[in-house]
């Protein structure tokens, strides 16, 4: 079998997510889900190349138009959205069009966002073609971009019509956005799945070496995972904010170092490593817990330090503008073990600085 | 009594709306809305001088900042609306922040697309100040900004806490603002309320004046028309698209003249003298329903005429990526007679033209 198949149940809004090898070839996953005649394909100047003919093949009997963007992190601001906007319109888009993001995580929040401010809201479908956007943006319907003075702080709740993760894609990716995907694997281990964790560890070799069948593997309970939070907690009111396990010191250190410079999950897996530290620090979690997490972050080839440049004092400034930051109290995620990630608001500026400079 | 209060029927998104005398000076129309403890101001440099400070006099139990807009439609875009983000994450506002709008519909409708985009969603509540605000983007959850290339072709569907329309506000605005926002009021008699039409036919000449009494009754009649509508349809999948009457042919003549040259209110006036000349055209309306409703038009002081420097081709042109256009095919409300407004895709651009040049 190539191909796994699952819903992220949202009621009227759910939607199914393909997995597997050979899925960009086959019609099937992607035409019954475009409304109307009009199809826009946002990508970028890595993907287009690779992968951008065999989608418009697929595409024949609509009017296809593509905007290729910039690739990075660093692009993913409102004037590069806008772009979007400008080529619907001077393509005389209407509101029954449809948008395909095809590309990696920046592509999908980016085209997501503007499907779902378009004419105030027209379809999308992702086809994520990195490891972490199959893992993480492509499930949950979270989209939008960054600001100077934040990450993500510009944005929609927009759910896809589908998503279609081709594992063949994997093949072009580099090794450094490879181990980058991997730190959002690891994180739904660590967050409540144990066994997934064990698991991990057995075959982080595999998954490192691109094997097809490890990788759909891991894209299918990471997905599953990810698809029983969101569909308690659509607009994260409560247990959804786990999924931001490392997030939010892999945003500060986003946001400090410049969009791009660390790559999005090399800054969760040293944000994972922070907050098993200072989960250890406060006595919530064993030293064994704690060393075994590094661990498995290091032997995904992910960096286990915050970036020397940055001072204790830089992180809890930029930590003070995260999403989860409520009357002024900062909210972190933290473990008592491995699988047992939990909310806290009874974290202290100087309980992080000790963490970051220890 | 001088408070008038209808509620929008959305179910969980339903609100109130409180029309009437020195509503702006009583803190209990504003702050049971308020959720959190940070409040943004967003207002313009015509109103702060006029009402931001009795409005901060409400809030100081609050952490309250403001943001103050250049004035006018030519600035209601994606750059603008940036300066609004910006205030909030360098005040370090929260996603339980609540957004307030102090303006007329520019300043309402980018301070909602903002609050609906400010980290994916946070509260916000309308004080419209002007009488086209009051009657038309206060109702119906429609935010957004322009684009170089269309009017509101950016934004999002969503709705306020509740609205406050204080009618002594008006007594500031000035007489090309207030007949401006005659047009959307005479609009709603149009659409579907010969009685309503019958009415302002026999008190324009108080509403030109001022007159409180005839105002609120005309504000909260409006509100109460769009209010029904919108119920049946807040998305606008079908019958919402009778509010539009005017509003394709004043869209275009917004952008063609460069956004603030004319009015919204005076180009939906104009564009409403043409939906019923075109009506006549296609021997959908008698002369005499024409000849009434653009005399009405006229005796609110509004433009009856297209701009001169604007071609027939020009209309077309920007007409032709309207938001009502589906599959290539314009979108067009017309009139059977006064009160009796349908949706047509029936209408050529040479019909249109023959109208224009006509």
């Amino acid at each position: 079998m190539n191909e796994h198949h699952l819903t992220v149940d949202l009621g009227e809004r759910s939607y199914p997510i393909y997995i597997g090898q050979d899925l960009l070839q086959n019609a099937d996953y992607l035409t019954p889900y475009i409304h109307g005649k009009q199809v826009m394909i946002v990508t970028n100047t890595t993907v287009a190349p690779l992968y951008l003919a065999t989608v418009k093949k697929m595409l024949s009997a609509y009017q296809v138009c593509e905007v290729i963007l910039p690739d990075g992190e660093k692009y993913k601001n409102l004037d590069v959205l806008n772009q979007i906007y400008t080529a619907l319109l001077e393509q005389r888009f209407d509101r029954k069009c449809t948008l395909i993001a095809l590309g990696g995580g920046v592509v999908g929040d980016m085209t997501g966002f503007a499907a779902s401010s378009y004419q105030r809201g027209v379809n999308f479908i992702q086809i994520p073609t990195t490891l972490l956007s199959q893992v993480d943006s492509s499930v949950g319907g979270k989209t939008g971009v960054n600001h100077l003075l934040g990450k993500n702080m510009i944005g929609a709740f927009y759910q896809p019509q589908c998503v279609i993760a081709d594992t063949n894609t994997l093949n072009t990716l580099d090794d450094r956005q490879l181990s980058a995907g991997l730190a959002e694997v690891i994180k739904y281990g660590l967050i409540n799945d144990l066994d997934f964790f064990v698991w991990l560890e057995n075959n982080i070799e595999s998954l490192l070496n691109r094997d097809s069948e490890a990788l759909a593997y891991a894209i299918r309970h990471s997905c599953q995972d990810k698809a029983d939070i969101v569909a308690q907690d659509e607009r994260e009111g409560g247990i959804r904010a786990l999924l931001n396990l490392g997030h939010t010191f892999g945003h500060a250190i986003e946001t400090g170092m410049g969009y791009g410079e660390w790559l999005h999950g090399e800054a969760v897996g040293a944000g994972i490593c922070l907050a098993a530290k200072l989960s250890n620090q406060l006595n919530l979690m064993t030293h064994a817990d704690t060393t075994r997490t590094i661990k498995l972050i290091a032997r995904a080839k992910l960096p286990i330090e915050p970036p020397q440049s940055m001072s204790a004092n830089q992180f809890t400034a930029l930590m003070a503008v995260d999403k989860k930051v409520i009357n002024q109290q900062l909210r972190l995620i933290l473990m008592k073990g491995i699988g047992q990630s939990f909310l806290t608001a009874e974290v202290t500026n100087t309980q992080i600085e000790t963490c970051i400079n220890g």
